[in-house]
């Protein structure tokens, strides 16, 4: 089969060729529990970008070459023995973290916790190729309404997005605000997944204008710019007490404080972006008692809710495709800005 | 009445005559909500040295002279028209923030995050005197089994580490581990709280021999010498993944660092202790999942539930008592470090 | 002032007239919390055909003549000395509880569970008058997008409905399924709260094909025919498993067995209309591990939120008007079933 | 090898011989997650004298002969070439029901609603044997404080109790009141659970002299006699209101509706025993807001939690020996109520 490989980490991310188009043997069943996907798309994330320039080098240790794309959806092509709730031609999304199922996190549903787990397209070969090696564990069977390519990017950008919505979700009240800092691929999931599951007030913030005016296409009422005046709009439209939750998709560049600043007191400062260092006098979290919420990729059951809403079109994807062929240009398009939306590679 | 007055801040609390004692006239019912406690304890707190230092000048804006004293419990003396609740002679502990119960933070049970509150002993006059004039909302009966004086520093300590420790009881599971940096005042509470709330193995982590033998005597198992080697033996105990709630009574001298270091992927450190500042790369925040909680004092209700506790033998405070003629050489005491457990004064 | 009173229970309303127009002395401001407020609708309520016809008698033990109407709105015409929030011509909604702020349900936000509370129109006198005699405490300020008749039975039923759906949205992720059994009064409220609150699927449950057709309007998409198949059909929808929450507007003729077995294992059914009998073997709760939800009213915050909601338009009343005159005539239409809606008494 | 078998049904549980002692082959590992388990106990619980009797004939359809057995305890024998974390003579107790891991009750950590769940001993051979073939999804490790044979019926009895007392656990504040109806084999148990995980007062209800004398023992200090004063007596303690939580283990012979009048408005009552009916009005679930919660088995992280505090020696369980050659013989006794605690069989 085909497949778009790193043969060698690139701390510069100067291409062309960043990935290498090559022919490899096409994954086979060995375990009676596995599973192989016909790729339908493969979502290209700020991340692999990261892995080309061997930022996670040492962190998860891969063997070059191989293949990355950790956002995957497809078709099922074969199945191991003991496959019993899925069969050739099935259209699925991939759970990013190939999970045991039967260590304490996994066993209490926050699998994205395993101690077992593995990556594909990040540890052992994704992806960005025509097939895909997984587990019968991680697939979600997709709605009739939706197809692979349209949703590939949820298998880790939706899903960490739902993840930490969801967490706000569960403390925001009708009258509540919730701000989302940066309305990119993840912030315009979260807003979606918001303005489903709650009637708070959604605030989003961005410097960008082409991103507050998808905001506003999206059914947003309260945009603010980004910058040096964000805290002070916040706070204006929150009658000077800030909002019960803020999600900080940016996480870089003044976004942590000015969030933090945002942050209702009792209220909760959710970090999903990064670059950046949160720093906080201890007694400020005392006297405002805020919480600062970490937040991970989602869990297997988070993705099925995830999926239900997409095929609802509750949550609906801004997406560019790009054959698997000109990945090399999907990636420079990415590196210089120049996507909108999420870019998905088709073989 | 007898009062100890703060007449002017001094930044080096030099003493030796920090209040001063004077004659002052006696409170009086105003409204028909008031009530006015003979004082049979008041604790002294850290917090009042860094009132006589001057540290909350410009936050509360209190007029000098006034009398300090925030952890008050006594006997009710005189009722306003509409007290129905309490009466003369009733042993009552007072909760440390005057609230107005309609607020919507009071509404939904969060009384400490009133809008409208205001501290006795810190923004008006407090209980370093014979009597105190509050309001019947403050007032929380104590169970026959103790006296005012046995438990005034439960009104703001105590209150603290309750409502710290009970947050993190909601998330520890039978096995699960909990670690309390700094074994004092706060945290000998909190350590009680949570052997009666959870079945959570608790590990205790202090630089001083003294309160890791207090520890001991109160039934701890787990104790650790604080210090350059606290992670990796909290880490040892914890197979190697630290505990799933960290609660920081130190806030300071690297507590932060190694508090975060001691807690476990998607776990919670609370921070109470203050002093230092909290830093962390977002990124660490992401991959860990973790949570940095901050804490304020309790609420009203979390006050009766620990006067439950208190009142059956389940919480225990260790006291040192001084007349209140006296509280020059226990501010000086509480300076120097030379008191054991949480000073109290007695009119 | 104009009031309707009732002057003796007629066991079988018989009527024509209910409640007697009477001119009776205007409220007055007796203590520094009250309020008055000049009604501007009051809801009827099948509550107060029962009280008509003497059912409650026995339970709240009011004195004949009083004035019924427990369902409030309007605008502040005076206020006692203490009184700080509200001024004359705010327009407000009364919570119809009068709660004393203190007691430990009030405490922890549980305010319809008040140990000393007192109800307007049931235990005293209520609204369907020109003056009401109420405290601050009851006050919740109305949006400016909604006016006093508009929102007047959302002080019980739709705070009712208001409080049951808040309960199911809990449990509720995308992709469940909430089952509205009667979409009446409180039912296309119930209705209304889960939309804007939850990603569930909504199955609307009536007998009636007028009532289904307003869910319709409303945006319901599964709707069932009340009666013998509604339970097949319910399980047809749900892949034979039912439903994770039901809410049941009826309680009576079946529907209570009916909504049990419509009910997912693990799942919770919630009762809120009355009439029948719950009876349930207790090997079946053990089996299947459902729950049983009694529903009270909702509390004053509850109702803060849902009139953000209404205000926001995301929840509106079918309502039907009557002068306050016309009373009789609005008490008899609604003994006959001839109102859509609620109907609502305007002085 | 030898195992009891149930050759034909028996109404009247007759005897001598209800279950026969024969010779079977021993299980074979088939599948690669296979475990043959050496049976350490297998306790003997009133739902084989149910199986015996030919209750759940119709309910589970399994092929008679066969071996009872649901609550094991033993070392592992024998695994399949995938088993990874168990090896030859680990101690384990196994979890009652085989789940499958990957339908969505087990992704959310509620395995014990597995939609392909299969029950060891009651829809297919059991413990009452010298090996029991079971998955290694089903087996917890045991703390080295305890034997298999000490610990066996926590498969089941004990798991319940913990399953229940751990719902209750989450309502229950210090100086809340917990009502256990009830102090046999599930009752003592969660007796221990409430003590160990929570703060409540705990009120122990039953009409023999023996399990509160026992229940004194284990140090409860609230002992009430079953019968028609226990409702009175309740609320006499808890100050005519009733408790938080009722944890009813009888659930039948009157239990039922003395268990709800004890239970307080806005509390739980849970019922975990059967035999009776649940029977109560619509009208008064919704005056009194009260809930109802069915119970079923515990999950399998439940049962790690419950072994953590066995280990700890926080809950211990009593227990009568037999050897598995007088199975017919405890089955008479457990019959004829002659045995205390616990009967376990040990082959």
């Amino acid at each position: 089969m085909k497949a778009a490989r790193l043969y060698q980490y690139d701390s510069a991310v100067k291409g062309p060729e960043f990935l290498k188009l090559v022919e490899v043997p096409d994954p086979k069943i060995q375990d009676a529990d596995d599973v192989i996907v016909r790729i339908g798309g493969a979502g290209l994330c700020r991340t692999d970008l990261h892995i080309i320039e061997g930022v996670w080098r040492s962190k998860v240790g891969v063997q070059l070459p191989y293949t990355p794309g950790h956002e995957n959806a497809g078709w099922v092509e074969d199945t191991g023995a003991e496959v019993r709730h899925f069969k050739r031609g099935d259209a699925v999304i991939v759970h990013p973290l190939i999970t045991d199922g039967s260590c304490p996190a996994c066993r209490r549903g926050n699998d994205m916790h395993c101690e077992n787990g593995s990556f594909p397209g990040i540890g052992r070969d994704g992806g960005f190729a025509q097939y895909l090696h997984v587990k019968e564990r991680n697939l979600v069977r997709l709605p009739d309404t939706v197809t692979p390519k349209q949703v590939a990017p949820h298998a880790d950008a939706g899903l960490t997005a739902y993840h930490a919505a969801d967490k706000a979700v569960k403390i925001l009240r009708p009258g509540d605000f919730a701000v989302i800092i940066g309305f990119g691929g993840l912030g315009h999931i979260a807003y979606q997944v918001l303005a489903a599951k709650s009637a708070a007030q959604i605030i989003v913030v961005d410097r960008s204008k082409l991103a507050l005016s998808l905001a506003e296409e999206l059914g947003a009422k309260h945009l603010i710019a980004g910058g040096d005046n964000a805290v002070r709009d916040v706070l204006q439209l929150t009658r000077g007490k800030g909002a019960e939750a803020v999600l900080d998709f940016v996480g870089e560049g003044g976004s942590i404080e000015q969030g933090l600043a945002m942050t209702r007191n009792a209220g909760s400062y959710y970090i999903i972006g990064y670059g950046g260092t949160i720093q906080v006098p201890a007694i400020d979290m005392i006297f405002s008692e805020k919480n600062i919420i970490g937040n991970l990729v989602g869990s297997y059951a988070d993705l099925t809710e995830l999926m239900t809403l997409a095929g609802a079109g509750r949550v609906r994807l801004a997406t560019a495709f790009y054959p698997l062929g000109e990945i090399n240009q999907a990636i420079a398009d990415l590196h210089h800005g120049r996507i909108k939306g999420r870019a998905v590679l088709i073989p």
